[in-house]
């Protein structure tokens, strides 16, 4: 496919306005994967390739650590793709998991606290489950958004409410000032935050955390913390085990909390859909009667494992519990710096903001409580006075695809880029599209 | 561990329920991982193997097409284990579900009709949140019971209601008659079953088939046909692909249908959680109002794919997926007869009947519309004036588990068992076990 762009870029409003129309596509909602479709088609009609910005997929092959240890399992424990998995997990898993999280982020957590989900998405999805039927009363979940737009399909699945905060507005005291009225209204069963945050690259502050911790326990209230991006802010270096710095997180502030590690990003690993839960050792035993009628159980450890796993997938697949298992073991041992491996889209996103802000794009999430945003898998852009819809048009015109905020929960206009499919061969040809689009967003372009 | 009883049993009475009641465990709601764990742990305090009729996990190791299938890939394939599975399944699993249906119940579906899931539980997990949401004042799920109890347990989840038809009592023209009856109120939105049966071994008939395939379409009523053992009625031959006898399945009688066919029991490959849904083409395309606010959507194809196994998993492991595949093409191509290989399960079945009965235990649901039951993963055995509870309590004694069949939703006292991992060597310690109860129990044991 062409790569280069000459006499087919812009492509004409009205044919793509037709495309939209007959596609029953508005950019204002649209979803992710519908824009994937839509770009995919564009650019196999016109024979050409787009930048494609709207993907938040690994750009990287995992290494061969994971596939690895899987093969040796297939090959070497023919009993084991027979044998249902642990609903709880195979106890290898929950064993890494626990030393894991002790070497980067400095908390103690027993393997028991470890339960492995198909993916982050169920985790997710069965926390929320939990969080918003605990008490019949707090079935809202209040998002720091913008966020990643599944997690409010889920709540729509459970027929949970939702509210949100946008980080742009609210940080530091303000933002737990906030929490803290919302919270006392009594309706917030659980406040989930991705951190890095997706799409904007904002990370809490441990100050923060605090704050939001302290809340959490005072108003009974339980925190999703969706670590995706774990340890991916590279403005400290997180990636020595059991040294100083350690990630961030609410584990250091309340009891009342569940934290999900993807495998996806760190060790680019999402084919196999497999992440670790640290379910609070506090948490796993609290009891709410409510729980009973949806889980047989008032225990939040058991809601999780035999009320939640079991009757959606009846446990996790054996053998990625395994590759994971070696992943976390060689993370923790030190001779797998997974958090350098993964250093390659910071450094992309560096050079990629620099071209789109050459080019009069604003970057709408630009301050992080002061210091400048760090540069990891994703960054937000916005041209001033049009809305994320019309600048996703323009740049769909100009072969490029990202995602509106509109659809994150932002309440500022924008787009999201994603650099992690982005090949570093392609930075010439997107100065040349950002800079003929910025010509032609000029108020009276020559 | 010694396998010889001598000396052990009977374990006294006072002890035993010492046992239960420091574990708090009920005999007659006792879930399976419940006893699991009890049987795990009399069972080394005592250093004496039980006979495990509890379990209902494949005894088999798989074949070794799949294993061989996800090495392959692993090692050749390194971006796919970082690269998300499509929502709707691997186009090969979709292409070579299409295909083994066809070959082996004569039905033909699209590949777009057949999505993977994480299992037949994710499977059923949400076809259950589709049927019983699809019309708000049909949130009811008809089970025809006994049945799975893990189902029930999914219905609850989901916060919906169930309603339960004992096939011991309603067979033929009385169970049509007896579905039409509810079906009639309004409230039932999914009707569930497996067939074979689980924990019966009742197959329902095609005569039953299509009473029950004309009654979804005339009350709009979706089916879930769990066929989680696949042609395993061996009072037919089903193992040679496109050569009559087929399968029976409601496939042939309405379009009102999800289709689970599990990977666990007919391939032994539970351990790597893989199934599919066959979405009848004529349901993926059906429209109803009331999914829009779970799903956002109000197409069932879209609501399963995109509502369902994208807030719950964001699809199934890529790897098994290739697995399952393989599986399907050796399957269909006649190159790897699975019927025959899990045939053991049906002949070790008729031996260990013939002991129960030998020691005066009745099979509970002997008949299956006038013919004997047929012998495969499950029967039901029962005592005269005893509960299930209390004959499991007895079994245990004599260092034996089973499942009470009140756990599964009949109407009948007794005892599921399930011979798949009982080996052919311990078939004479079960004898002397047998009848060391059946002496005991005798009204007045000498």
């Amino acid at each position: 496919m062409d790569m280069n762009s000459n006499n087919i870029f812009p492509l004409e409003s009205d044919f793509l306005n037709k495309y939209l129309n007959d596609w029953e596509v508005d950019l204002t909602h649209v979803s992710i994967r519908e824009l994937n479709r839509l770009v995919d088609e564009l650019s196999e009609h016109f024979d050409v390739e787009f930048l494609r910005f709207e993907f938040g997929i690994p750009g990287l092959p995992p290494n061969k650590i994971g596939p690895e240890e899987e093969i040796r399992i297939l090959q070497e424990n023919p009993r084991i793709p027979s044998t249902y998995p642990p609903f709880d997990g195979i106890p290898r898993l929950k064993e890494a998991a626990s030393k894991f999280v002790k070497k980067f982020m400095d908390i103690e957590v027993p393997p028991k606290s470890c339960v492995p989900t198909v993916g982050a998405m169920h985790s997710g999805f069965i926390c929320q489950s939990i969080v918003g039927r605990k008490q019949p009363e707090s079935n809202t979940i209040l998002y720091l958004d913008p966020g990643f737009p599944v997690n409010k399909l889920q709540t729509k699945f459970l027929g949970l409410q939702e509210q949100s905060i946008d980080l742009f507005d609210y940080r530091g005291d303000a933002l737990i000032n906030k929490i803290e009225e919302i919270f006392s209204a009594g309706e917030i069963g659980g406040l989930l935050w991705s951190s890095p945050n997706n799409p904007t690259w904002v990370c809490l502050k441990e100050s923060e955390l605090e704050g939001i911790g302290n809340l959490l326990t005072k108003y009974d209230v339980i925190g999703i913390e969706d670590a995706a991006y774990f340890g991916m802010d590279y403005r400290q270096d997180y990636s020595q085990p059991g040294i100083p710095p350690f990630i961030p997180t609410i584990a250091r502030y309340t009891g009342n909390y569940f934290l999900t590690i993807s495998s996806s990003k760190i060790f680019s690993y999402a084919g196999q859909r497999i992440a670790i839960t640290v379910i609070s050792p506090e948490l796993m035993e609290k009891r709410y009667k409510n729980l009973r009628q949806y889980f047989d159980t008032e225990r939040i450890g058991h809601a999780f494992v035999h009320g939640g796993i079991y009757p959606t997938t009846a446990g996790v697949p054996q053998t990625p519990q395994y590759a994971l298992a070696a992943l976390f073991e060689a993370a923790s041992s030190g001779d797998y710096n997974f958090l350098e491996e993964v250093k390659v889209y910071s450094k992309l996103a560096a050079k990629i903001k620099i071209i789109f802000k050459k080019y009069d794009f604003d970057l709408v999430y630009d301050k992080d409580m002061g210091e400048p945003i760090g540069d990891g898998f994703y960054f937000t852009v916005s041209r001033q006075g049009m809305t994320g819809a019309e600048l996703l048009f323009q740049m769909l015109r100009y072969g490029m695809a990202g995602i509106p905020l509109s659809t994150t929960g932002s309440t500022r206009e924008g787009i999201r880029i994603c650099v992690s499919i982005i090949r570093e061969s392609q930075l010439g040809e997107m100065e040349n599209r950002l800079s003929a689009l910025n010509h032609h967003l000029q108020p009276n372009p020559v």
